[in-house]
């Protein structure tokens, strides 16, 4: 007994949660059972009921098909319902007309032959591409079609039948849409525009949290890659965010579709709101979530950059990421605040960093392909960060690369070289010797051997040169993103110029 | 009138196609006008109208909204229909009970506040994630209960009106599943197979389509960046394809839902069949298809690797495409024709190609990373391809550089060092020293200057170092997606077990 309260009350509390996290659902759920109330009131009192007669359970079946969550599908929807009864009314009548003029026999013939057409055509009509979206409304006029055909049949005139029901359904219709646009209304256009400020946030999050990774990442705790490819990664809240914001495109659509049916209101107060924009907005930022899931791709690829070549770019990549995901925050506070301003500033920063980055990979590249020895464990201490204005201390990295780098052929680069003394000049082409001290003594060796070397080059070697690689991979990710930020400040722009944002004076 | 002639017959044209490109579309629009006829029929023929009554044309409104596309779906709805149309009818009646036992003044009061009730009830209930795929059903609930409670109020005896009402819609029920199976039925679970085999073949397709842009690519037909990110690249219906794929999530997933109602049929023609496994195999094909998404973003950056630095590699790349492409084709027809095979031979192709790519991008790392004179027109003759036992031919190669590379440190490179004559190992040290003497030479200019040197790295030569590196991307994020081939074959391999795939004996 104690274990199904337990379970009763916790099931009360994610009830609550549900609730508390969007209100609207408790209104929406409210508001439609009032619209059935009402709706229902006209049949329980006895004066209307016996204005409208019977086929006023009509506005009933209206009001529980119609009634959507937002004001824009609500308005879709009656849409469809509205010209779908309407067409039909006038197609049944019409071939009701011509069907009685035919005679006795004639007649059920017509009427089931048109019922058969209009089936197939309205079916057919549906599944094309283009017509999708009404797909409601064609099932609308094929049961109204048959309804009023086949009862006007049955119980003579169809004009009064088909009258009646018209009037049923507006009621009802006009009701749903009463209750849903006055009473705490929800507009699709203010849900689409929370998505995509979401949207932002979410790629902006999951880009930090997937540099946080990778930098922080010793390699020390790092889970097979075979359990967590089609993992739910628990603990990247943002990655599952962002993930969601790739399979949002049909959200936004729909949502777009629906918004484009709604009156001004509130904040979105001129016509024709470019609401399509949003969708291209979504897009565009889409394409820089892609980008996210390649880098999040590398942080839980099996092929790892060391740990401590990783940190020496650390200072570089993560002031990339700042900027970058910075920007992308403003322009999402930008759409929230429907304001339009200056990015030239940001998205200059966002290069410069970027450019950093290129630099100190330019600079170091002979780290990304050099096989030095490798410590067996990547949690040592790491190489020296590379400062900023790098160049004065490369020396001093250089001689760490001294004593890390047992050398055969200079057999006296284990002793400290005292730093700053030696020339960079001397200490580069010092260094660089070593580096290619490798493939020559490989050669060599196998030469000996007999000159048949090239399917003997040992496996884990090459999968550790490609290793460092990965973080050019990373690194290369990341420029990408920065580059594809460029396109989303102008389809930022864009929708700032056709929703007629307000230039923020600074 | 000649215009409206032509665009009618192009009209024609496109139905045409469109039908031809699906049957099942002619076919389910067909069934469709049927099954509406055939309910019509009860109610145009006198003999069962008396039977029945006026109820029945309740039975047509079933049949309109019931019918769907494939067999699935329309279990599944009617599934719906049914539970919500009987749940609702035994709440009404008990309901109405309650009601009719308070009196004449209570009665209306208690049914209002019964239909309000439920209808927040159900419209709550369908928000909920788990539910949502339900929503049909608590629809259902809604109106039925509110016509039979509403209607047994004002005509009495709302056992009767239930009764009727439920006696129509199975019969309109009973007929959309006879007409939905008999003839032609259209399996959902026969269209998942077919999607996925068909998600199989765009992803290797638009691998295979991507790279061979790549290789093929000299820079000199390039559009510009800015006017592609957003673009339908309509020189490449592969990958328009794929990125179809990527959003085939949600097609997937009620493909699997609708299935899971069917029963066996044709070739699936056990209790149980794993429906949601395909949904998870597409799941790890999505994760491999982002791989070549951002391959295809690599494709298009404004970053590009020079073309001769491509081509030198191009046999490797082309190699592990070829078999990786091979390899998801041959997962593909696998699951098309329903077999199970031995994969480990192909995977081990796959593997060994891609080793030699990584071990061709090892040994010649520095060309990544190196600053050597890029000629200006990136069309020019290519690098020597590498050949596939790649060190003896190397110094060939290094000879080939030694023209290229205008040395002032060594004058004597310019001339052409014998080809096999020079030890691979001399022709290595010597080309270091050459590829190391740049930052020197930059260093030394900026003392000269007075020190003041990291912030004066020229911009192009930033990008064009990194511009080599975007070459190391580009096989890295296919070494990824050859690394994601591994969990797709266990997927399939997974699906082959509990779909009892047949063994193919070799």
């Amino acid at each position: 007994e104690r274990i199904s309260s337990f379970s009763c009350r916790g099931w009360i509390m994610e009830v609550w949660k549900f609730c508390k996290e969007d209100i609207n659902r408790i209104i929406f759920a409210l508001k439609v059972g009032l619209a059935v109330l009402l709706v229902s009131l006209l049949i329980l009192i006895r004066s209307p009921y016996h204005v409208f007669g019977s086929s006023i359970i009509w506005s009933i079946l209206t009001v529980a098909i119609m009634f959507e969550y937002t004001v824009g599908a609500t308005f879709n929807r009656g849409f469809n319902r509205a010209l779908g009864s309407l067409l039909a009314g006038v197609l049944a009548i019409v071939i009701a007309q011509i069907a009685l003029s035919t005679g006795r026999v004639a007649q059920p013939i017509i009427i089931g032959i048109s019922i058969f057409l209009i089936g197939t055509i309205t079916s057919f009509m549906k599944l094309w591409p283009s017509l999708a979206a009404y797909e409601y409304g064609f099932r609308v006029i094929l049961f109204t079609y048959c309804l009023i055909i086949v009862s006007g049949y049955r119980m003579g005139n169809p004009i009064r039948t088909s009258m009646d029901r018209l009037y049923s359904i507006a009621i009802g219709g006009i009701v749903a849409v009463l209750v849903n646009v006055l009473i705490f209304p929800i507009w699709a256009g203010e849900q689409l525009h929370q998505e995509l400020v979401t949207n932002f946030k979410s790629v902006a999050d999951a880009l930090e949290e997937c540099v946080k990774k990778y930098l922080e990442d010793d390699g020390s705790n790092n889970p097979e890659f075979s359990n967590t490819v089609m993992d739910e990664f628990p603990d990247e809240p943002a990655y599952k965010k962002c993930r969601s914001t790739l399979n949002s495109s049909a959200k936004l659509e729909s949502l777009a579709h629906s918004a484009k049916w709604e009156p001004p209101h509130g904040k979105f107060s001129h016509f024709f709101y470019p609401w399509s924009e949003y969708v291209k907005v979504g897009a565009v930022l889409r394409y820089c979530a892609y980008e996210v899931m390649a880098l999040h791709g590398v942080l839980h690829s099996e092929i790892q950059a060391p740990y401590n070549l990783r940190i020496t770019f650390q200072k570089e990549i993560q002031d990339a990421t700042t900027e970058a995901a910075e920007l992308v925050r403003y322009l999402g506070n930008d759409i929230r605040d429907m304001q339009r301003s200056l990015k030239t500033p940001l998205l200059k920063k966002v290069h410069v960093s970027t450019e950093r980055l290129q630099r100190a990979i330019d600079m170091h590249s002979y780290l990304l392909t050099s096989i030095y020895d490798q410590p067996s464990d990547n949690s040592s201490k790491p190489l020296q960060k590379l400062s900023r204005t790098s160049s004065n201390d490369l020396s001093n990295q250089m001689s760490e690369f001294g004593i890390k780098l047992p050398d055969e052929q200079n057999p006296n680069s284990g002793s400290f070289p005292p730093p700053h003394t030696e020339s960079y000049h001397e200490a580069m082409r010092k260094h660089s010797r070593r580096l290619y001290s490798w493939p020559s003594r490989e050669v060599d060796a196998f030469e000996e051997e007999g000159g048949y070397s090239a399917d003997f080059v040992p496996k884990m070697r090459a999968l550790e040169s490609t290793a460092q690689l990965s973080l050019a991979t990373f690194t290369s990710l990341l420029i990408e993103f920065v580059a594809r930020l460029d396109h989303l400040v102008e389809a930022v722009d864009d929708l700032s110029n056709l929703a007629k944002f307000k230039i923020q004076t600074p």
